[in-house]
């Protein structure tokens, strides 16, 4: 069945169901950045294999909005259908919301899965819709109905992250989220965050490429709490786990069942942009709902001793594996034989032979040349660029371990750059390296630190589209919030045991891309009479490549700090390196 | 009558009104920074003359509640009355909404003046009572019925602010605001603060001190404007002048009926947080009512070509007068007969000289050595320091002149000082420099700017307690919003045609204090292909103590900052000082 088919039968549907726009977003059922096979109905109505994008379907037109990342992708993979698209963020672009609002007539209907949108972003199109009285049906996955190979749910298996990984047992965690919900008076809390849940329970699964988590629902009440999960996932030692731990296990979907029983005299607090629609409406009408800032996201933001050394010493296991890498692409990209996929597989090899190592934490992002100026691109068989010595290669990748989860880049010199790219190059380290020292007092927020690592390349008229640095997870998703380094306006402070990433870069279109990035642990620096001051703790390990600096922009701290990093690098990684990667390693790390 | 009874006479009220609690704030109807004779009846009834704290009155106790710059000033004036003394900020004291919620019972009523409490704090208000039903009564202005010679409202005269210094016509304003009043498709708009009435309609006056603004409410309709004003202020020129604008004009108090008798058809427009529940109340129940960020507020912290232009001019004037001061201190001091009080004096003397001079823009603050440490302090009789030659003065003071406001510090040095001290004058300076050069892309706030002016006092794990800088009025309040540059968060823009204050400090307990306050200009940089860039001009003018400085503090650039900030300094008030003060300024002016 080809697109033009698939939308028609969608039409269909549609017309009995009395549905006049039909919303597909990118998302699954539990809000989730990733998404697997089961989840992918946007991907199989348009045609379209992005990561990020939206298909409104209306009786006459089908169109796909998506952002720039995706432009030229979007083109040609909708060019044999009738799939029209938006380009957001341009001019005249509307948006979803506001389209609709402009093109259905009072009393016509816009239907979606409401499983798949957040209450948050119900609201908000509630806000518009009913201005021009425009209905809204959350009833119906229309796609399940006319996707006949649709893939199952995924049916990964669970297993327990050992207290030795965790670092506190679930026990307590449970007791510390009672205490939390006392203090808000509640009697439930429901969470649908899949990271949120693993956390809670120390499970983990496989059931989202590059993301351990396990699809599941989870309702914490005072004095029990249950886990909604498909059976075939538990094997018995988990049920056993599970059981000692007295969380009950109902079946997936019961969740459903379960909101709509809880009694009308409770209390239930979840987090709105967190929680779907879907969820939200199986909760009684009249029951009392709190709506807040979610508990476990948190508290899993701030890690515990054992997670924060555990995550120190993943960092370690990842330099080893970088350092191979990089040992053996400068020894080999001359002979042409290299190329962003083979470079990136090399890698995942490299990294795969370290202990405690599950899987990639994302896609590689290995461009070379121009396709680093692409900030989300990742390479595929026909776009694949064959290295050379010459020009530089961006490289951001990391991996899941047991022990802790690592995202780095570096930007490869692989022979002679020009002095303009040395200079931002050089820019762009000396923001990283400003962010990476800074002292700051306690309550300080990301909205603040961020300009830091912007300000050398302001004071030269550029900048980079993307935040500074986001939250890690730990055996979760390598973007974790609530923390993060971002000029976005928000009043999350930094505490000590989080994690976040450092990552100016700096893309010049159709050229080149530029980008150092490096995961801070926030720590406490010292107390004074003026307040508590909070430092930066760099816990990447891997040189920095010494081609790109013009030595001639920095100054005396910026050079002792590239020099004290570098002796750090050489001292935690060369003991478990041969003795050809250390001679060379020593190279990459002598003092500027 | 002495406090204690006067608050008897205010219980006997309170009970004749059936109210349990009583409130009395700092503010007066018009939510303003400062208030004047009639409106300080919490200075009346507790004996505290700081300008900010608030009194509750119940039937058994009187609280005053004030912040840390007033705790000493407090606990000597209300020595001798039942008032008791609540430290904000200090563990275990209650804000005054959380202390009413837990003393009062059930159905009891608090009572205060509806006029003096804006709607977005009676919103806070209510939402903490009402959990426990407990009654808001805001009809009564006891006061008025017991202070016997309470002082009129103020009488200032209004005057015109002619178009050579205000730029744009009341008419053009008027048509401006107009049509944002149809993109918010509002009928009606209510503003009652004095400043935005005074920049709306071109009028200045006498009513607070050091704010030439007059007591006033202003209604704007599509097609018309009322000012309601006490006639007497107006002499015919005022009349006929907003007669020719068609500005009508109605006595003060008529502002209540003419907002009751408002078509529920219409709707009305204003800012939750600058208008009075009194006002608020005073709207027909089902009119349609829009709140948001205050129009005029939005548009006069833009500043037009004219104003910039003076204001600019004003500064050079500023800073004649504050060369010819420092020269006449530094000449003086050793004799030993200067005070603090007489160093204001001898200021405002100088400034007095200048054209266009109308007055102070705030309370001169001169410290000398511990007094400095004090954020706020304010010199009197008996406080009142000597000067010598040794130690820091620190002196913040300014201006409104026809053409501008101005508001600058400087901390003198008046002998040797320590090392430490002169470590610190080098990072508040370097502080100072960061935020004057900074080059921000468009969009960027003062929340992301702050750090800028931190970081060196931050990497010696020191801090100061207040914001970096504030918006600058125009013959207006010397604090204008709604842009700051600050820690708190904002969604603000600086935008081009701003002006905003670059003030860090540092302040050493007991010992000394030292601030350094320039008024910078918002304006384009250059447009590259990464965004617009915006950067800061200086605009204040007069020499920074080189006495102060540290040079093995300074880099390169800081150090050129500062000699170019110098010879600016020089060239543009040398042409306006006689030999004497020119040869003197040469001196303090010279390269670094």
């Amino acid at each position: 069945m080809d697109i033009n088919n698939r939308i028609k039968s969608l039409r269909v549907l549609m017309n009995e169901k009395n549905i006049d726009a039909y919303i597909i977003p990118s998302s699954d059922s539990h809000q989730s950045e990733y998404t697997q096979g089961h989840f992918k109905s946007r991907e199989w109505i348009s045609g379209f294999t992005g990561s990020a994008g939206t298909i409104v379907v209306t009786k006459e037109r089908a169109i796909l909005w998506t952002d720039g990342r995706y432009f030229l992708q979007a083109e040609k993979e909708l060019e044999s259908s009738e799939v029209e698209l938006f380009k957001m963020g341009e001019n005249d672009v509307p948006t979803i919301n506001r389209y609709l609002e402009e093109n259905l007539k009072p009393l016509q209907t816009v239907g979606f899965d409401g499983k798949l949108f957040s209450s948050r972003e119900v609201e908000a199109m509630k806000e518009v819709f009913s201005k021009k009285d425009i209905k809204i049906n959350i009833d119906y996955d229309l796609i399940d109905q006319i996707w006949a190979s649709r893939p199952e749910l995924p049916e990964g298996k669970v297993f327990i992250h050992d207290i030795k990984y965790s670092g506190i047992s679930t026990e307590e965690k449970l007791e510390h989220i009672r205490n939390i919900m006392k203090e808000k008076n509640t009697d439930y809390y429901l969470v649908s965050s899949l990271d949120d849940i693993a956390w809670m329970f120390n499970i983990r699964g496989s059931d989202v490429n590059y993301n351990p988590v396990v699809i599941s629902y989870a309702l914490i009440s005072l004095n029990g709490a249950t886990l909604f999960i498909e059976d075939e996932k538990l094997n018995d030692e988990v049920s056993s786990y599970l059981d000692k731990n007295n969380i009950e296990v109902k079946e997936y979907f019961s969740i459903q069942e379960e909101l709509k029983m809880l009694s009308k005299e409770k209390t239930i607090y979840f987090d709105l942009s967190k929680t779907s629609i879907w969820c939200y409406e199986n909760i009684p009408y009249d029951m009392k709902k709190l709506n807040g800032e979610d508990i476990v996201e948190g508290l899993k933001a701030i890690k515990n001793e054992v997670e924060i050394e555990n995550f120190k010493k993943a960092q370690v296991r990842d330099g080893i594996a970088m350092v191979k890498f990089l040992y053996w692409l400068n020894s080999n990209v001359a002979s042409g034989n290299i190329t962003e996929l083979s470079a990136s597989e090399k890698l995942e090899e490299f990294r795969s032979e370290g202990e405690n190592y599950i899987s990639l934490s994302f896609e590689t992002i290995a461009g070379y040349k121009d396709h680093a100026a692409i900030v989300h691109y990742s390479a595929d068989r026909e776009s694949n660029y064959r290295l050379k010595a010459e020009g530089m290669l961006l490289l951001d990748s990391g991996a899941q371990y047991l022990d802790g989860t690592t995202d780095i880049t570096r930007t490869i010199v692989l022979g002679d750059i020009s002095n303009e790219e040395k200079r931002e190059f050089t820019l762009v380290l000396k923001g990283h390296i400003a962010l990476s020292s800074a002292k700051f007092l306690y309550g300080t927020t990301g909205t603040q630190l961020d300009i830091l690592a912007r300000t050398p390349l302001w004071k030269d008229g550029k900048d980079y589209k993307h935040g500074t640095g986001h939250g890690v997870g730990y055996l979760l998703g390598v973007h974790e919030g609530p923390q993060r380094i971002s000029s976005v306006s928000s009043k999350i402070k930094l505490e000590s045991g989080m994690f976040v990433t450092n990552e100016p870069g700096f893309y010049k279109k159709d050229r080149y891309g530029i980008r150092t990035e490096n995961i801070l642990f926030v720590r406490e620096e010292k107390e004074t009479e003026y307040g508590k001051f909070m430092e930066f703790e760099t816990t990447t390990l891997c040189p920095i490549d010494l081609r790109g600096i013009d030595k001639e922009l920095l100054d005396e701290n910026e050079k002792k700090w590239i020099n004290n990093y570098h002796r750090n690098v050489y001292e935690k990684l060369s003991p478990h390196l041969d003795q050809e990667t250390n001679k060379w390693l020593k190279v990459q790390t002598r003092n500027l």
